[in-house]
């Protein structure tokens, strides 16, 4: 047994309402591993080229990988992927919680979700059988209820659901996919797609018992790591991201302020989770069988009402609503974080299209009335929340907005496209490219669009400490972060390659698994003989599918490009006298095609693809 | 310490008779590693392009790996290179024995050698000191009677001695270094580069213990291989390279017969090894620190009189005075041997090059008074041994053979050019291109000229057996002998760059340590965090700068292309109906040099320099 590690898929058809199982072969696996791999391949092998990503034509994939369901701190994840209805690319966000380690439980490694329900159903899977079962009482309903009704019908309080709340039945571009109320599969519009379906949710119980080749090396490796993860990892188990850096982010440029305008938020201390827990009351808890209990559940009464079903904010939320709106309570951050949890919608993209807004309003191409009233300058909390609520409801401007700001500003015109913060439709994260240089050329390149999971944290190269980490992959010296040069962009493209590979294996970024432990678990796990150059190759293998996909989807050289506002420097602090250089943008880009193996224009070479095993996928360029 | 791992480099200048010690940093240590690493990288740095070879301006470079000298089975080895008077290209050979071990034990890591001695000198290294000796009096002596000469001048038996006999001294293009009178750096020339420049030897002794960083970690690894090693090297623990397989490889059509043109060898049998033990008297010895002990020693009295204190015959000795040459006479064929390593000549460029004189005579270009009246026909045994002596005097005949086959064919003229077994002038070795034909492609690429070491053996991705080490990185499934498509060159691509890694590391490539075990036992020795992947990097790194080397000095994409007559079957056997067609070999180079980031052709791209971290060698394309 060379390969040997397989399983089953399950394709659901929601127009002729018929379930199947599939089980690809033993090389399947190990060239595509599962994640973002298996999307990847499905999306390229099966879907036409053109589609609109709200048509039934559209598939919906939610995939494992061979690690999810063990006892592996930070392997309790799934993929969600289709064609993104926000970038008109490839799709594809990655989420914690439990149900992707339930799904495993419950005999499956993905499903392939196609077609559109003449009505709302939701898909029950129990134990190795899977059924379409009617949500029309479901349809409208928030996450915390519709979840509630799902475990009493089918009753069983341990049922994990993976859904979309109205934001993703009303198709707001960016809803997302919400696992266990609080978990957001939250990039490229995944749970609009849903919506499109006419898929509620996904309900999965499970009791299969997982097998592992070499039991005694998985638990040493286990052992091992959490008898060290524990102190670089403090922070996380106490406060989860964010916690005890919002003030220095502030202070060094990173965190986004005003719409990416500015670099003096002075209230980054109150949004700090370290803050946070003095205020209001705030608790941890874990993803599947994860050491580090990086999740905060928070409880807020009156005015908000948050309510802890919901969980609470990721650093990305924090500083979305927060720094990015110019508001600095974190109270009203929460609710905004709550809302999105209900509504299913991205918060990221939800923060900066709200940002958008009051940059918009406040440069008078956005009326009172054309906000139903709202006063919505920067550091309104009320509107801010309000906002997302209207968004969540597609109720005026919110409709617009809704949207995305790529479309939004289109549709306001007056030179709001200088205000809309994105790449290829996706909204800006919240980390600033004009100090994470490198960061910003991942955002231009990155398939999905502006995108910080699959992508270099120049940060995490400057110092000697942490190069002793990725010096395993030859990265033998610390970079500069405002380098984009060919030094840097080498490191973006290993980083990133990598990084898909943990969105195949489905491991948690923020688990320090380094690049020697994972061949390691991964030979434990699967029996499979690989190694580093493997699992790096699978890597790189995903990056190349996605950017033929996009390709095939029309998208070019021109897409891969960041907001003109990166090549101006922050109004103030900072990074008040440093941008991103256009030319030497232009350079690193071209620079990362080539070290992809990639030409010119951005597409991969035939020999490249034949290198990659990919020469199947030619055709499509 | 992200890097830590460093050491000392000895400068010789034999012109201006100094000797310097260097102290590289910590970087240039992990990027280039040592042995060929360093010898690529000091000749792409330190030579002018476009010397003569044989010219002082050329260097020479003997250098060890960071586990050289350790107690690990299998790195008992040395690399010695220069630019080759064989090929006018990259030169480099590897060779076992104890003295790279005595080398670092003597406290340094390589010796860069420069300049020419005014009259015959020898380096004697002893415990960190270094200084040049008078060799007037060795100039002209056999190898054999050379180390004793030195042994007693300087009264140490345990001496290790690296050195060249009158086959380098009168600059045979093809001459070798021998280690230990029986251990040769046989390919590209090196002897007659060591034998321009009036250096007849490099004598050490050393007692310097060497530091490990993981003690416990490298016992344990070597312990675990010495439990597993010996079952699949019993063939080469009982009888060395070739031992039961002759019969087996003139089945297959992989052993060459008459100057590769036939397939039909009947006297494989004679000639193997296991045969050789119950005729001859056969003894086998090990390499530093390494428990398979496969170096033949063999002795035989009246009337071929060979001296067992020069060893024995490898494979590709035994395939190049035997089959090569039709003659089945396992001792004519031992004392052909021995004379190479008592002259210092390479056995497969010597052995080739009889071949090729004896299909020049068979077909009436060389006529009796050519050859001294040696009637020098395919078979004849005592005419064989014959040439050989006098291509290491240069008697005759033999002094045009000494330039090798491919500049004797320019001046034996008449179509002798067609019976000329080699790429870019260095002669091929003893396995069959028709049979392996990804091997074949390697021949074409190898920076060397036609080279089996860092090269793919299609036999080795054969079998499921095989793939399961190969799968870790990435060779999933077995491939054909006969395929040269894309699926083999990407194997050639991984493989050939791996084998290039291990002549830096210096690693024997018999041994079964993989993909897995290399980064473990580098880790344990270097402290370096290592991967498959930077040590696979390593190995494109070499494989690039050594094609750099190639480009500037003039040899073009016309340069990697196999003889007419591999485009033929052979006349009879397994492969008379088997050949490489010329179209696809040409879709294979090219395939190659994409998948190595090289331009259409051949020429290394900009990015692929600066990914590999190589931008400051873009100066010499």
């Amino acid at each position: 047994m060379v390969n040997g590690y397989t399983g089953n898929i399950l394709r659901v058809d929601l127009t002729e309402e018929k379930v199947s199982t599939e089980n690809p072969d033993d090389i399947f696996y190990r060239r595509y591993i599962g994640g973002e791999g298996f999307v990847a391949y499905y999306l390229l092998k099966e879907l036409k080229a053109g589609i609109d990503p709200l048509s039934p034509e559209n598939k919906l994939i939610f995939a494992t990988g061979p690690l999810t369901g063990f006892a592996i701190p930070g392997t309790g994840r799934n993929s969600v992927g289709a064609k993104s209805p926000l970038t008109g690319g490839f799709g594809e966000a990655e989420v914690g919680g439990h149900w992707g380690a339930e799904l495993k439980h419950a005999g499956f490694d993905a499903i392939i979700v196609e077609g559109k329900a003449k009505n709302p159903v939701y898909i029950w899977i129990n134990d190795g059988e899977a059924e379409l079962r009617d949500a029309s009482h479901l349809w409208g309903k928030v996450t915390g209820e519709a979840q509630e009704i799902i475990q009493k019908e089918l009753d069983d309080k341990l049922i994990r659901v993976a859904q979309i709340g109205p934001g993703g039945e009303q198709m707001v571009r960016y809803a997302c996919v919400i696992n266990d109320l609080r978990n957001a599969a939250g990039r490229t519009g995944m749970g609009a797609v849903m919506g499109s379906k006419n898929l509620k949710a996904i309900a999965v119980r499970g009791h299969k018992k997982l097998e592992v080749i070499d039991k005694e090396k998985l638990r040493a490796k286990i052992k091992e790591f959490n008898e060290v993860a524990y102190k670089p990892m403090k922070g996380y188990f106490e406060y989860g991201t964010g916690g005890g850096i919002m003030e220095q982010f502030a202070t060094s440029g990173n965190l986004p302020t005003r719409n990416f305008r500015d670099g003096n938020f002075l209230g980054a201390n109150a949004l700090d989770p370290g803050i946070m827990k003095q205020e209001i009351s705030l608790k941890m808890e874990a993803c599947y069988a994860c050491s580090i209990r990086c999740k905060k559940i928070v409880e807020i009464g009156e005015p908000w009402n948050v309510d802890p079903i919901y969980g609470g904010p990721e650093y990305e939320s924090i500083a979305a609503f927060g720094s990015n709106c110019d508001v600095d309570d974190i109270k009203a951050v929460c609710k905004a974080n709550e809302l999105c949890n209900k509504y299913s919608i991205d918060t990221i993209s939800t923060g900066v299209s709200i940002g958008f807004a009051m940059e918009c309003y406040e440069n008078g191409i956005l009326s009172d009335k054309d906000t139903n009233g709202i006063k919505l300058n920067f550091g309104n909390a009320e509107a801010m929340v309000k906002m997302v609520e209207m968004i969540c409801k597609r109720e005026g401007l919110g409709d617009i907005l809704a949207e995305g700001v790529k479309r939004a500003a289109e549709e306001i015109k007056n030179g709001a496209d200088k205000f809309a913060m994105h790449v290829k439709g996706q909204e800006i994260p919240m980390h600033e490219p004009r100090l994470k240089q490198g960061l910003g050329v991942g955002y231009t390149i990155s398939p999905t669009g502006a995108e910080h999971m699959a992508n270099l944290h120049d940060t995490s190269i400057t110092s000697e400490r942490s190069i002793a980490v990725h010096s395993a992959i030859g990265i033998l010296e610390p970079l500069e972060l405002d380098d984009i040069g060919a030094k840097k962009v080498r490191a973006l493209v290993y980083y990133s390659n990598w990084r898909n590979l943990f969105n195949a294996l489905l491991i948690c970024y923020f688990l320090p698994w380094d690049y020697i432990d994972i061949p390691e678990i991964v030979r434990a796990v699967t029996g499979w003989y690989s190694s580093t150059w493997e699992l790096m190759k699978v890597g790189e293998r995903i990056t190349t599918m996605a950017r033929v996909f996009n390709i095939r989807e029309g998208l070019t050289k021109k897409d891969d490009w960041l907001p003109e506002r990166f090549f101006q420097p922050h109004t103030s602090g900072a990074l008040a006298e440093t941008s991103i250089k256009p030319e030497e943008l232009k350079n690193a880009i071209t620079t990362y095609y080539k070290m992809m193996g990639w030409n010119d224009e951005g597409i991969p070479t035939k020999s490249k693809l034949e290198e990659l095993e990919l020469d199947w996928t030619f055709q499509y360029l």
